[in-house]
C-alpha cells in the first residue's frame, strides 16, 4: 500500500472520520441555555416566520453548503456507493472549512435514481444557503443540475463539471500566456488566435462536458471531445442529449475515430479519462509544443517524463506530486464563499469564466513550470470569490 | 420583548446561528491535503467498499446524528414550517454537542408527508448514525417513527414522545421517593402502590402518547389521558389509532368528560398541553398534597405559586427559573451518546425506563424542590447512555 493510502487509513481511524459539529455560542449555564436554546430562541422563530430572509442572517443557512453524492463516480473508483463515498465528502466539506470557513456537510444519497434524488435534496434544501453536487455520474448529473437549478431558490453546482472546468480555464488561459513570448509570433500553434487553437478533450463525462462548454463560452471553437466510442460529431447516431449538444457546438470538420485521428494538429491535450490512453506516438501527431493535461486519477493518461520527452511544451495533471496540479480545491470554495455573500441565485457560465480569470491573473508571469497559484496562497478563494457576482 | 427573547435574537444575528463545522485534522500543507484528501482517501473509500461496518469506525458515521423536523410542532409555537424551526434544530444540534460530544446537524425538511418524510430521510440516513426527529405534529410522528424504525438500521428516536417522558418518569419515581419518608404509610395517596397511584396526563400529542405508553411499561395502571375533547375511553369514536391504543391500556373506569371529571381522587396531573388549562379549583378535587408537573411551555398549566397555595406538594414545570425542571436536556443527549457507542439497532422502552431509574438515582435525597439531577452535572449523559444497551 502507497504511503498516502496508509497514512490516510490511519488518520481516519484515529479521528474517526475529519469532521466534527461545535457550537459558536457559550452553553455553559442555564442562562446560556435560555438564550441560545428554549425560551429565548422561540423568539428568532417567530421573527423568521415573519421574514423568511432572517433565517439567512440567524441561522446556518447563510453559511452552509450541502455536499451531496449517490455514490455513483468517486474519485476514479467508480459506482461505489454512498456510504463508501463518505470520506470523499467529509474531505470536499473540510476543505470548505479551511479554505473558504464556508460549514459543509456531506449528504450521501442511498438512491441512484434522478427522480428520487432530486426530491430528496429538494425536501433537506430549507438548511442549506447552496447545493455542491459531487461525484454524481453522467448523464444523470446534468438533469439533477439543470432541474434543482430551476426548482430551487439556493444556487446548485455540480463541482465535477464546472470547478474542475474553471481551473482548467485558467490552466490554459496561463499556458497561452507564457507560451507567446517564448516562442514570437506563427512560430508555434500556440501563438494562434484563441479562435483557432485546436483543442481536443478525451472524456465526455461530467468534467469533459463541463471543461468543453465552459472553453466554448470563453471563446475557443476549435474543439474535439471524445468519449470511450471515439470522437462526438453531429450525427453520430449514439449520443445521448448533452453529447450531442456538444457535438452540434464542436468539430466542425467531422472528424471521426480515435485519439490517432483527432489529435492531428492539435495544440492541447485535456485528458480527464483514464489512466495512460495518451502515448508519446500520439503526441508527435500533434502540433510542435503542445500543451497536455492529463487529469486521470491517480494515474495520468501519460506520465509527465514520457509527454516532456515526446515534445510536450507544458504538462498538467491531477496529483501534487507534479508541477501544475490542477486541483479543483483552487475553485469550489471561492465559488461557495462567493455564492453565499453574494446572494447568488444562479451561478453562471460568464461568473466562472470571470473566477478563471481571476484565478488565473494571481500567476503574475507564468512558466511552462507555474501555470497556477498555490493551493494555501490566501488571495486564490478572494480571486474566485470576487468573480461570482 | 423578554430579556432572554431579546438577547436570543442579538446572539443569532451576532454568530450568524449559532453551530460551525470543524475539520478534526491537519490542512496545512499539501501533504496534509493528500492524506485527509486525494489520493489517499481512496484507500479509506475502498476499505469501506470491502468493509461496511468500517464507515463507523473511519467516517462521521459512528458519531453523528440527523435532527430532524418538518417544523409542524415547533416548541409551543405550532406549525411554524422547516426554515422558522432551524433555530431550534441547530439548538438541538450544539447541545447534543456540548452535553455528549455528538456530532449532530439538523436537518428541516420541505414537506410534511409521511410518506415523503419517510422516503427522505431513509435516503440520507447513510451519513448518520442515528435519527432524532423532532417537533413533527401527531399522530404522523408516530408512523414515521415507527416506519423507520422497521425500515433503517440505525436507531430512530422521536425525542418528543421518548425523551420528555424519560425524564417525567424519573422525575415521577423522585416524587414518589420524597413522598414516603414524609407522609408515612397510608397518609396519604402518594404512598399508595404504583398500580393504585392515579395519574392525569393532559394532552394527547407526542409528548402525551410517549409519557403515558412508557408510565404503563414501567408499572402504573391507572391512568386517564385527555385531549382536547376530554378523556380517552374505549369506545370513544373519534379516536385515531394511536389515541385507540392508549385508551384500551388506560382507564379502566371509563370516566368520560373533561378535567373536572377525571382530576377526582387524582394523585398526579401531568400537563403537556396549554397554558393556564389547570386551576386551584381543580387541583382542589384531586387527591390530598397531589403531585403537579406543568409542562406547557413557555406558560405552565398553572404557575408554581397557584398551584402551591392550592396544596399541590411537588411542583415541576417546564421552565429554568422555577425549581423542578422538566427538560429533556437531561436525557437525549445520554440516549444517543449510549446508542452510538452502545452499537444499539432499537431504542426499546426497557431502556428508556432503565435510563430513567439510572436518572432519578442521581439525586440521593429527593425533595420537594430537587427531584431531578442539575442539566450541568456530568454524571447524567452517563448515567442515561449506560441504560442504552
Amino acid at each position: 500500500m502507497k504511503d498516502a493510502s496508509k497514512k490516510s487509513l490511519q488518520l481516519h481511524k484515529k479521528y474517526h472520520g475529519k469532521m466534527e459539529i461545535r457550537s459558536k455560542v457559550p452553553l455553559g449555564s442555564t442562562g446560556d441555555l435560555s438564550i441560545a436554546y428554549t425560551p429565548g430562541v422561540a423568539e428568532v422563530c417567530r421573527m423568521i416566520v415573519g421574514d423568511e430572509r432572517l433565517a439567512k442572517t440567524h441561522t446556518i443557512k447563510g453559511n452552509s453548503v450541502a455536499v451531496i453524492t449517490d455514490g455513483s463516480a468517486v474519485l476514479g473508483l467508480g459506482n461505489i456507493g454512498p456510504l463508501a463515498g463518505l470520506p470523499v465528502m467529509e474531505g470536499k466539506a473540510i476543505l470548505l472549512k479551511r479554505f473558504a470557513n464556508v460549514d459543509a456537510f456531506p449528504i450521501c444519497l442511498d438512491t441512484q435514481d434522478t427522480q428520487k434524488i432530486i426530491d430528496t435534496i429538494k425536501n433537506i434544501s430549507p438548511v442549506f444557503g447552496a447545493i455542491q453536487l459531487e461525484d454524481i455520474s453522467a448523464p444523470r448529473c446534468f438533469e439533477i443540475e439543470k432541474r434543482l437549478q430551476k426548482e430551487l431558490a439556493i444556487p446548485v453546482l455540480h463541482d465535477d463539471q464546472h470547478s474542475t472546468a474553471v481551473v482548467v480555464l485558467a490552466a490554459l488561459i496561463n499556458s497561452l500566456r507564457c507560451s507567446v513570448p517564448i516562442y514570437g509570433p506563427s512560430k508555434t500553434p500556440i501563438n494562434r488566435h484563441v479562435t483557432q487553437i485546436k483543442i481536443v478533450i478525451n472524456g465526455a463525462g461530467a468534467a469533459g462536458i463541463g471543461i468543453a462548454r465552459l472553453l466554448i463560452v470563453y471563446g475557443f471553437k476549435n474543439l474535439i471531445i471524445l468519449d470511450s466510442q471515439g470522437a462526438l460529431y453531429k450525427g453520430r447516431k449514439d449520443l445521448v442529449a448533452d453529447k450531442l449538444e456538444i457535438a452540434r457546438k464542436t468539430n466542425q470538420a467531422i472528424t471521426k475515430g480515435g485519439l490517432a485521428e483527432c489529435l492531428k494538429e492539435a495544440d492541447v491535450f485535456i485528458g480527464v479519462s483514464k489512466a495512460g490512453l495518451l502515448s508519446e506516438v500520439l503526441i508527435k501527431q500533434m502540433n510542435p509544443k503542445p500543451i497536455i493535461f492529463a487529469l486521470a486519477n491517480p494515474i495520468p493518461e501519460i506520465m509527465p517524463e514520457r509527454a516532456k520527452k515526446a515534445g510536450a511544451f507544458i504538462i498538467a495533471t491531477g496529483r501534487s506530486d507534479f508541477p501544475n496540479q490542477i486541483n479543483n480545491v483552487l475553485t469550489f470554495p471561492g465559488i461557495f464563499r462567493g455564492a453565499l455573500d453574494n446572494n447568488i441565485r444562479f451561478i453562471t457560465p460568464a461568473m466562472l469564466i470571470k473566477a478563471a480569470v481571476n484565478l488565473s491573473a494571481l500567476v503574475k508571469s507564468p512558466t511552462p513550470i507555474k501555470i497556477l497559484p498555490s493551493l494555501f496562497d490566501t488571495k486564490v478563494v478572494k480571486a474566485v470569490a470576487r468573480a461570482i457576482k
